[in-house]
């Protein structure tokens, strides 16, 4: 598949909440995963397919999703770009039970078929 | 300004139509523009403020921009992401006339409180 495909892969799978078989299918298992922001717990930057499946699971159970909307893909060469937007409410924490929306761009980039880097962009 | 700081003016300017105000403004003199695809008259890659000027009265005087929407900035690091829709005719070439939407990404870097570079991520 050529970054485009992949892309349209990624979508289709995020767009029905399928996130961990968009892992399973398209990632390398050197994934490397980069937030805009790390917290003592979550580091920003994460490798290897195992912890982004951590990551990824530790999401699903700590937030009820509501809605996604996901555009794209918007290829850039070796990259492509998707812009999210969810309506959640955290399961934990501080704001455990208050809904509310987030907006964010994940920029892709794909080797020989496979996503080997992702990193979110979003305001805090 | 931090780059959170440039990427709400950006934003603010380019909502407004002002993206050549946004240029002047919140651009580097060294500005690298780097487009998705590159055609014989206009390569993807352009460098200079002067260039990226250039590139910007072009599509003004080709182009009727019918609306655009805005949303961003979308921030990570020293990085920000924005997500663009706009409605617009061709007043030229093999396209004349014919509206179409066009949604795209853009990913800006800002070092010293200026843009230095921006990355266009499309479809064509």
């Amino acid at each position: 598949m050529d970054t485009k495909q992949v892309g349209e892969k990624l979508v289709s799978l995020c767009s029905q909440g399928k996130n961990m078989d968009a892992i399973n299918s398209l990632y390398s298992k050197d994934i490397v995963s980069v937030e805009a922001h790390g917290t003592p717990e979550m580091p920003a930057e994460m490798r290897g397919i195992d912890k982004i499946r951590g990551k990824n699971q530790w999401w699903n159970k700590n937030h009820e999703v509501h809605s996604a909307k996901v555009e794209g893909p918007f290829p850039h060469k070796d990259r492509f770009a998707v812009k999210f937007h969810f309506e959640v409410t955290p399961k934990s924490g501080p704001q455990k039970g208050k809904r509310f929306a987030m907006d964010e761009v994940g920029i892709y980039t794909v080797k020989d078929g496979k996503i080997v880097r992702e990193e979110f962009f979003y305001s805090m």
